[in-house]
């Protein structure tokens, strides 16, 4: 994968504000060097990407080629690439996912999942600061993690043909959608969609232009393995470009269905999920498999072969680290790395 | 209703920009000063309000006593008080509501939706601009309004008590919360709440503190009538503090359970809805009721009573207005006003 013209790795340093500073980041993640000169925030650059984006590449080229020297990137010092954005809408494009999570919440799984695009609109007002712990009030609420990719447009018009959609995919990224799998069902037999069983979401430090996958983007998913481990140990593998039903354009037209999309709308994939060979659900990475992008798929399947989930929720002290890496080993997007903490507050 | 000595009225101009110029209007809608010595947008406000709510209280001062002039202020070079905002939460306080509109569409009332409070995460990314017309693709979809209060909040901590929410309250306003009532029935059955169903919302230009509500500031409601115009014919007129089963407070301790409401958290009262003496439904305007704040409970009543509803969605052409008038009569929070229009587009 050599690095495209207009392929950039965009991050946003922690400078103290709510929005933090825009920074260009070197492909292998070593360097940065900050766009004030160009525009303020990662926001600011979306409202403006098509005057923004070649001066942000321009910047890009300069840094990889030594012209501007630049600083050392700690990806600690990261937030989100949208610390908050003004939307977040997630997918369930791996319906294999859907298909192993529904019966375990005692819900079943019409045949229409596999045509009919589902997604929910989740909170995007306060993403988790990148390493900081992500704190929860409560162990017995059911705290899993789920990979997922998401990606980042510009303006999207209301009605916009699937066709039409590529061009608005500006960047890409890894989410954590923290998932609260206790919560969860009591709030979704009312009817009205997922609130508290959704806390906020962390984001990996680096989200990055499509170019700058190669041909890892292509058929609007990312493909390769991604990679969740739980206290160091792997997790899951699967690759994100496998058992992806509906691939990104179709997820924005559907969401742009009766709305236009503004600058800056964050879509996600939903967990990443592959099957096993013979069409069943995958093997954890203990039997020989490719693992799961989150506790409760590997907790469904052993209950369909043992008759009992035994692998606990995350537990407060456990650690979740999701990132992807290119065939030379090298992160893409940075890590998110977080420890789970027991919340104390709740003040005035 | 005297001017408390915080009491302001805010709103946002139409400047160009995304996030338009943060305006202090006076009481009674007719001058406005920029506030841009003290803070550009109404975003950047509510991120400091603690040192930026005294100096536009000084400012709202200055204006009313005549010691800054001001310009004339015009409704329609408004934008929504947040032109775009990082959270549109919608409760279901007015469970009276819920009762009527879930069975038209076949769903069952459970007894807990009393008790328990329910609220949808919205889409917050593309606020409709003021006047312009609310332009959608299909009268098939049927087209309603619904009027709401609705309050925007600082920075809100996790796990917040009831009791101590009311201070978080920074701003009121009034909001259409579009619905498509057609395309709802087939979104919720597949569990993760609205998307489609719930397009673009409006909210009323004039946004303004609690302190200037004075005595219909009470118990975490606002009261008084809240009044729905269809083509100039009075839809509705409930009382905004009666039937509202959840306060404020109560649905924003309920968002805030599992995370923290980043300043600019948008809270909606749900459809406003008072029933009879009886206990019953509602009457219509016509039947000498004080009718509804939605299409979709007139024709649930329709068909309770007749056996069919022959009150029509909107169709193309049909004006939709919403405000709210003190006891003097003079507009509160101005007029949310706007045509319902075919949408032509979909492009690149």
């Amino acid at each position: 994968m050599g690095r495209g013209g207009r392929a950039v790795k965009l991050a946003t340093l922690d400078d103290g504000t709510r929005d933090g500073r825009l920074i260009v980041v070197t492909r292998d993640l070593t360097r940065r060097v900050p766009a004030d000169g160009i525009t303020p925030t990662l926001q600011s650059a979306l409202d403006a990407w098509a005057t923004v984006a070649p001066a942000l590449a321009d910047l890009s080229d300069r840094l990889h080629a030594g012209a501007v020297k630049g600083e050392p990137f700690d990806e600690a010092r990261a937030l989100a690439p949208l610390p908050r954005a003004f939307q977040w809408a997630d997918g369930a494009a791996y319906v294999n996912h859907v298909a192993l999570v529904r019966p375990a919440r005692g819900a079943t799984l019409p045949e229409s999942f596999w045509t009919d695009r589902l997604m929910y609109q989740g909170g995007s007002d306060t993403f988790l600061v990148l390493r900081a712990p992500n704190r929860l009030a409560d162990e017995v609420w059911g705290i899993d993690f789920e990979t997922e990719v998401a990606v980042i447009t510009d303006d999207v018009p209301m009605g916009i043909a699937r066709e039409r959609v590529a061009d608005h995919i500006k960047l890409i990224a890894l989410v954590n959608d923290v998932s609260l799998r206790n919560l969860i069902p009591g709030e979704l037999t009312k009817g009205f969609g997922f609130f508290y069983g959704k806390p906020s979401s962390a984001f990996t430090p680096v989200a990055v232009t499509p170019d700058e996958l190669g041909p890892a983007w292509r058929d609007g998913k990312v493909h390769g393995p991604l990679l969740s481990f739980v206290n160091d140990q792997t997790f899951g593998r699967p690759d994100a470009g496998v058992d992806m039903t509906f691939d990104f354009a179709t997820l924005i037209a559907h969401a742009a269905r009766t709305r236009p999309l503004g600058a800056g709308t964050i879509i996600g994939s939903g967990t990443v999920s592959n099957r096993a060979a013979d069409g069943g659900p995958g093997w954890s990475i203990a039997a020989g498999g490719l693992g799961y992008s989150c506790i409760a798929e590997q907790r469904m399947v052993e209950t369909i072969q043992d008759g009992a989930a035994h692998t606990p929720f995350l537990r407060f002290g456990d650690r979740v680290r999701i990132e992807m890496r290119d065939a030379a080993g090298a992160s893409v997007f940075g890590a998110i790395e977080q420890v789970v903490e027991r919340y104390v507050g709740g003040g005035s």
